[in-house]
């Protein structure tokens, strides 16, 4: 736990200086005043994350955390516990959604094993097995809490290291069998919101498996009796340890100024785990994407988080971080490659009709 | 007009069998059944554009008009007209918006005079000038006829070649200080809405201008009574010399089966003058984006079009196309480089709980 205390207390504020000077000078460029809309304001709040007047997010590395869950279990996923495993397998030669997305990106993919349930030795997999995958939380609690703070911690340091490595960007995925339901009840226990609000379609459900999902994530709550005030309580009873991971990984870059750019709702959930821990944190995330779980919209208000596309993506795995990477990117680019209005010889706005807005 | 009918007479529908197969395709690949939502959309409907069921978007081209309207003495923007030449040379020295936005993208820019005020001899801008700027519309038609349809047979040119030169993909951008103005009134006279549903405050009108504008429009329509059911009249009476143009990229590539990624209001606009002279255009336009124009809410809906994204851009150039490039990129590509279910060995949906949605 020292760890993940240590990293809390090094998380500042945003730079405000940094933050004034990108808007500054985001006002002189060719272009009328503000009016690349939400890329001024990403290129500012990069400012000021960074402390930067002229930031960089590359390279960019997406961070896929696996591990599996023992509610799949109750029947909560349509699709079976081994494609954990098996999607980590594509993951690995570069056949799945989030590699191909990666590529057209310009991002690099690091894929860690936190708690799949088998034993994987794979060429580039970052080995970090807290637990070979949580136990039924509709039984009991989903894992110890010390193994909860390992997971955060393998979290902190695989952010760390990538870091370390010149990553200037994190984005966040996952993979693991029932994890919308790991987060779905770890947002009701945190949050007090009713289960039936939070609970979607997963990855294909029918609307019979979407009820046993909510009676299932129910009984977890009743059996488990989550702390709401201590998130680490939550975690380890009714969470994930890719959740854990994810929200180490939030700790851990913010603390070190580089912005996280967070996926669907599992990863929404973990950069809330995060929050509910060190509340600063939530300066240092960027939203990529809205996707179809009625949760996702839900955490995004938590965390007052806008996301920058709406493309009805229900995939995870660090998709929506891939997709949107381009628009930061942009964001950054304009502040770093547009002319002023002095260098490139263009009239400025009219004094008197020039105020609007 | 001999060259605009034999491009409206050779726009097909779409390939509804590659859109077939594009779609089984994607069914096959390691995600759960449409959870690439939009992306999945835009993959099937490039098959159906291009008629390929592996097509590709690169190269892509950005096609930027520029114009000087008559109009802008009237005083409707917020800058003066000269800034529509020298934003000619801001991009052919590549410190404009769009500059940097497609370098990003990874799509090439071409800059076209087609009726700029003015004698520019730019290294790499295409001189297809019909006319040195329009007439003001409020006094008068903005051109002749003939000039129009001249203009549309640029676009049907520069499109052309562009395809020639290999282009997979067509972008429109604009730039003409007033061209908001003429938009609206085009759009006021083609789809018989109120003046005041469409004006907003450009590239950053105060509220008096706005109102000026608006009064402008309702002038200009007054005094040349454009009908309606000939969008060659409206174009002529209250449109510019780049909308032409655009409309005749749009009937071109459509012709051609190639996508075109439509920007904001005024390319917008441009889209609906060529789908009103071909209906069957439509389906060969992509919205990238969303603006804060009101008017341009009003052309998607009349389109039905979903644009991609909505980060509140009010620039032109271009810009939301090159924003949104990656995304239709990324669409292609994972319908290229996924592996299936079968050649990554992952276990299929449960069948009882995975037939949702």
């Amino acid at each position: 736990m020292q760890k993940v205390k240590e990293m809390i207390g090094s998380i500042n504020e945003l730079d405000t200086k940094a933050q004034q000077q990108m808007e500054q000078h985001l006002n002189t460029l060719t272009k009328p005043l503000g009016s690349l809309g939400l890329l001024e304001s990403l290129a500012i709040k990069i400012a000021g994350i960074t402390g930067h007047t002229q930031p960089e997010i590359d390279p960019a590395t997406v961070i896929v955390m696996a591990a599996d869950h023992g509610v799949a279990a109750e029947g909560v996923s349509a699709y079976p516990s081994e494609v954990t495993q098996q999607m980590v397998h594509n993951f690995i030669t570069g056949g799945a959604a989030i590699n191909v997305l990666s590529r057209v990106s310009n991002a690099s993919v690091q894929i860690v094993d936190i708690g799949v349930n088998g034993t994987l030795q794979l060429p580039g997999l970052i080995n970090k097995n807290v637990r070979h995958g949580t136990n039924n939380m509709a039984q009991g609690p989903s894992m110890e809490r010390e193994e909860a703070i390992a997971a955060i911690e393998v979290g902190i340091e695989v952010a760390q290291a990538a870091i370390q490595n010149g990553a200037k960007l994190l984005a966040l995925g996952e993979m693991g069998i029932g994890n919308t339901t790991a987060s779905s009840a770890m947002l009701a226990a945190l949050e007090q919101v009713p289960v039936e609000q939070i609970v979607g379609f997963g990855t294909g459900l029918s609307h019979e498996g979407k009820e046993k999902k909510v009676a299932v994530i129910k009984r977890a709550i009743e059996v488990n009796q989550p702390n709401a005030a201590d998130p680490i309580d939550v975690l380890a009873k009714v969470g994930g340890l890719e959740i854990a991971g994810l929200a180490g990984i939030v700790l851990g870059a913010a603390a070190w100024r580089i912005p996280v750019v967070v996926d669907g709702f599992i990863t929404a959930v973990a950069a809330l785990t995060a929050a509910r821990m060190a509340p600063l944190c939530v300066d240092y995330l960027i939203a990529s994407h809205q996707s179809v779980e009625p949760g996702h919209v839900c955490v995004n208000k938590l965390l007052g988080l806008t996301p920058l596309v709406n493309l009805n993506l229900r995939l995870g795995e660090g998709s929506g971080t891939a997709i949107a990477l381009p628009i930061v990117r942009s964001a950054i680019r304009i502040a770093h490659e547009m002319a002023t209005f002095e260098q490139a010889g263009v009239s400025g706005a009219i004094e008197d009709v020039g105020k609007g807005q």
